[in-house]
């Protein structure tokens, strides 16, 4: 027994400081860069990757399908959740995932994280807290199981801080919005189950940027968010670089493919998926290479 | 409007009587006056309370959000239904409530019923009774258990009639409606549960201004009807001015908020619920003090 | 109306003198006379039907199919409702329904109800006010709009009150109950939508004994209720003999049609709907007269 | 259009004899004829019915509602589908219902029937296969269970070359599409009940032009496809003359009830279902018979 | 186009005499035969496969499990269908599979179908003409497409004769039945989805002994149908020996595992799914020798 | 008890330390004790409080409704879930939670904790790790999203050792399980969503012994779980006194009031929820009183 409590001991003296400054389950620097080990890119001061910038700009282009060309075959098939209200479905969502978890409401739980809170000074542990701690370009996903009535994590002041304040990218939120109206009317993407005029209630969050889960995806801090007017895909930022290298191949794959069906004289079945005919494909690849070879001209790694 | 006050009188003096003998559950104007006992403002012949033209006018500025800030608080917890087909989700829907109850069909009960009516002069009891009988600026609610097929409170044409023909200023039904690509066309604000192609069939008119429930909600006749994007509000009368002063308070501290976020230096929890710091607080109460006065000058009681 | 209000007074003696003045929607003994005028047989004082006791011990032979072989060819379609939690699926369900209205709570209507209640010395308007007006052989018919928390009609107090106070036939809500543990151990059938632990709350009675919708099916004081193990039918008064006299033919048409397949000579063409052969067809026309003539000996109208 | 008729020729000399060989419940010409024997109008060469082209013009002024007037008093009432996302709400959906059925994938099944496509020179049976088959005009109607995940019927290439390439009027689908970003900006009508960025996967098809259901409508090859707002009508081609027919008496209808309300001393019963009062009746009869003639100079039958 | 008739006459000799003595879609026995080409086993007259009665016998020890065990790694994995109603979940359902498939009604099929039935003696087609079709040991799987009211597709009269006329092992519905009072004590197990008081009507039968769907399991003709507590599995006959010969080992191994569990000093670890430690893995082996020789003996192949 | 004491001790002598390391968010002794501070009672070695043996035997007379009684007027609106397949309807569930989280699998996040579950010598992290970490008594508290197939915790010989290995009290799980056949001959209460004869698989453990969340409502280790024939009840330590104690009134409560009607002079007004009649009201204190000193004489507290 003596080992054990010197063993707890030394966690503490390694953990706790960090924990005292961060919520109930918040990663110390050291933990998010063993969970996300993975990661090839810079990452933030806490630890979170820090997917780049060029890489979000080209991952503009893609759609959920170019994502799910790579990712299941990688073995990573619950990246991808739809059965959202999207506000905005003709624009795309992309950025750096920041996570928060909620979770019911229990008045001892909520006494002990309020406790730390205060002791770190923070106030009480509320929405604002993890709002205030984004980074521009960063996505708010939030865990809030669904909740409809008292589960809405934003109104349209807040709305207006995270897009004009933080300058976050957007929000995914298994959970509500309230002021549809007013949030209607500004830019960011957002994507949610339901709206209702309710405040925030009857929950408390139990970890910031941790591992959550968001319906059937799980989505680790750092995550690339892509959402299009059909869902959210949170691609690991291991897989960036080939998802957006792939798409490239998969657009002009689509311009030519349309190309030749636009002149009129094709079955399906003699152009896509890929040309039958041999001097089709070749014709293909000549297309191919030549497109691709300009648009890495644009679109330098 | 004097031709229109005139008409009233007269269709007054010419149904009403008949009404009290002729309807299953419709309230005498005592009656309509007890249960509505609490209403502050003028009332129709009938007894309905008649929220006043200037308050509904102020009303077209309120959302979900700034109704729910009061009503709850007073104990009216079950005021709002949402999960409609929003006609026009960029229009308010801003009304008195006109209600109607149907049940499922049983022969022996419309043979009752349609005696009544045949004996008050009303031919069979059906969905143009209750339509030929609204004020304008009424919303027609009406309470069709949620039906889909035959289910169909209008088609365009009835639709075109509420609009047009009864100055109606819009249309909640639990229930469906039939004609969408017609209707769609119509600028009149609707909230509809689904929509089918056959005709209303296979129920009864149970009541006509009695209590009635849309979902969860309680709807009294004279209830302001205040429907956006979201979903829809039955306001009792005795809170109408309460809701509105107090969203004249929730515009300002939006506009102000937001105004402080543009400056693009704070955090959200040094403005937002309120201000922390007893300089921007003060700086705040001015602001509201200010703009309070600008409106209420523009919006006189 | 002096007659009437004579009539109001007598019935004042024995029940209702209160409930008159109390009742939001409860019927006079005249109206509940004219809008079941249908009805074939004796009535309670306060004129609700009152099917006879014979009728209803023949009717616990019943099944679902036995009613639907009779009422939607006679334009009743809409007396029949599945979904419910059947606490005894093994038990038959048989009596007189006694119906209550409730709706969604606000405190404008409520107090009204209850200033009126007071004022005829009931005190406050709530679930056991109807319950202890039931008559032995009722069936508790209660709308509570599908409502899970706060719809509990009864625990298993209310409910063995119910049982053994009030000698009811059983109950049926669309609604809720409490105390499954304990209910499931008592004998009186009861249809529910779902069980929770929570009191009954947030819903006000807005109708006693008038006519009321148990999800599509519609329901008058007085109707013959009939549950099995699949759903519950409402059956007009005027219909129940019709019903009960052919379930007999129905009895004994399943009666031969199973001992011809026990013979295992036929395919099922040759015996049901109806034999093909003559000489079988004439098999089965004694076959039922004479039975008919045994049942009707023992079951005399 | 010569070349078309031309290139349909050749078609049916490379491809219908073998699919004869090829498809697993494929109706042979003879088939077909006898299947769909009340057809009035000619037939494409497998048999098909093939609604007049003018009649599909003037189709595309029919709203579900106009369908409903006519088929289910012909005994037609499983003929509407609704529950679709549609593409283009504002767009009719009008074309010849070309049908393929799937079933969940077994690999012996799918041995054979490709072993069957291989004989046949067909390469395996995959869901190109029946897109390839189409004619100009043709809706491809397609039940593939319901299925999302996996089961999406078409890309955005594909579905460009439906919309390119094959001519089509349209899709619909009891089964998922993809790349919703991509087909969004194309004109084609379409409907389908989910997306999902999955390839069309773990699924068979074991019927080509053969009857199938979507949802509740049973759909036959060669019925007139009719979307718009709401949902779906599969119009049998023996109904359609007197659909469109019908329709026209329709129009006038709703433009004289509105010319009326319009004028604003009308109750909507002294106007709609039809005038009571018979000078207003006569009114609208020659009313009607003015404009029939002006509208079937502009459609002859 | 010659070429084309001609083929068309030649399909005709073959398969049109067959069509007439059968349904729409039903097979010849070549048909059945090649459809099923992989059963290893005798075949009914028809062409079905029949399973062998002493596999049969043994398959009723089986669960779902240990069919899933199987078939997923054969590529099967659309072979079993939960969701039902499970009337006797104490007892397995096990026989062989005999399909049909239903429609929703349209007139103009109905027409063709009933024509072609009586010109093959048959008097028109409904739900007994495939129930006077079963073998002794059938189960009578049906596609109602998920119809409750209007699809039962029986009562207690016609579920007597399945079990005592007809000798039938069960039934799966992806529908309705009636009568559930009067099925629930006949032992004949059955899987159905919902329960109605209804007749069965406004379907069509549009196949007989074809593949199918029940929701999303494709049945074929001669499968093995097992039922169990949970849901129904749909084994292809080439599957049915090493399913049940991998289950004695599967029986083996939970008895073992028990019987180490009942002696109290292992984790779950130490013993489940396999032993770790190689005393006890050999321990296991022998047992496993052991007792399969015992059970080979009881049950030879 | 001796060998259990002493075998408790080395395993956390063997295990212990290694948690510390290996589990992603399991929470240190001294965290425990931190985030369950309400405790009254002794704790486990790993600090999860531990709701004393007599307590337990007391609360299996408690009902939900019981628990009802007192959480929510202490703030705990969030402890009860339904919606469970229940096991055993007429066995209680009672015992101290042992909570496991999972989520959707992704293989970056699955390589982390294998690695550190190797690194401790625990080989990988599956679903026996926290199953071999059982004390008597616990309760198996798993958060799997909901899932069905692929989420089967248990199958029937894992649950055999839970029962029988581990000693523990019963399984609550937001997922399924597998073998409803076998397990339902077992006597240990089990909750669960659904069943599937599905393996786990896709799934990883992301906590143990860590606050999740079961549908609507929060579970800390060490809370006492009641689950009856409705839904299931997290109390946590600090009210089970409180919940049990008043119990005792609720049931003598209840006896009383039975008594009262089984008299037949009373209406339920006249009894319940209190008497009316002072002298009643005395009686049923003084029954109270005696009933309550006889009651604490055999259940000490």
């Amino acid at each position: 027994m003596k080992r054990i409590t010197f063993a707890l001991v030394a966690v503490i003296v390694l953990i706790a400081p960090v924990l005292i400054h961060a919520q109930l389950f918040s990663l110390t620097r050291e933990q998010m860069v063993e969970w996300t080990s993975q990661n090839p890119f810079d990452r933030f001061p806490d630890g979170r990757p820090k997917v780049p910038d060029a890489l979000i700009e080209r991952a503009r282009g893609l759609s959920s399908e170019e994502v799910f060309a790579i990712l299941p075959g990688k073995g990573f098939r619950n990246q991808y959740e739809d059965g959202f209200h999207v506000l905005h479905p003709d624009k795309k969502l992309v950025g750096r995932a920041f996570t928060v978890q909620f979770m019911p409401l229990r008045p001892d739980l909520e006494s002990v994280i309020n406790d730390k809170a205060k002791a770190a000074g923070q106030g009480r542990m509320y929405n604002q807290v993890p709002m205030d701690m984004l980074q521009p370009g960063d996505v708010l996903v939030v865990d809030l199981f669904g909740q409809k009535e008292g589960g809405t994590i934003v109104g349209d002041n807040l709305f207006y801080y995270l897009m004009k304040g933080a300058h976050a990218a957007g929000l995914v939120v298994d959970g509500a919005v309230r002021d549809l109206d007013g949030i209607s009317g500004m830019e960011m993407p957002a994507y949610f189950r339901s709206v209702h005029p309710s405040y925030l209630t009857n929950v408390i969050i139990t970890g910031i940027n941790v591992p959550i889960h968001i319906g059937n995806a799980t989505v680790m801090p750092g995550d690339l968010v892509l959402g299009d007017s059909e869902g959210v895909y949170f691609i690991p930022p291991a897989l960036v670089q080939q998802v957006v290298d792939n798409a490239d191949v998969v657009h002009i794959h689509d311009e030519w493919t349309r190309k030749k069906f636009d002149e009129g004289k094709y079955k399906s079945r003699d152009i896509y998926g890929s040309p039958s005919d041999p001097a089709l494909k070749k014709e293909y690849e000549e297309y191919l290479k030549k497109r691709l070879e300009e648009i890495r001209k644009t679109n330098p790694k």
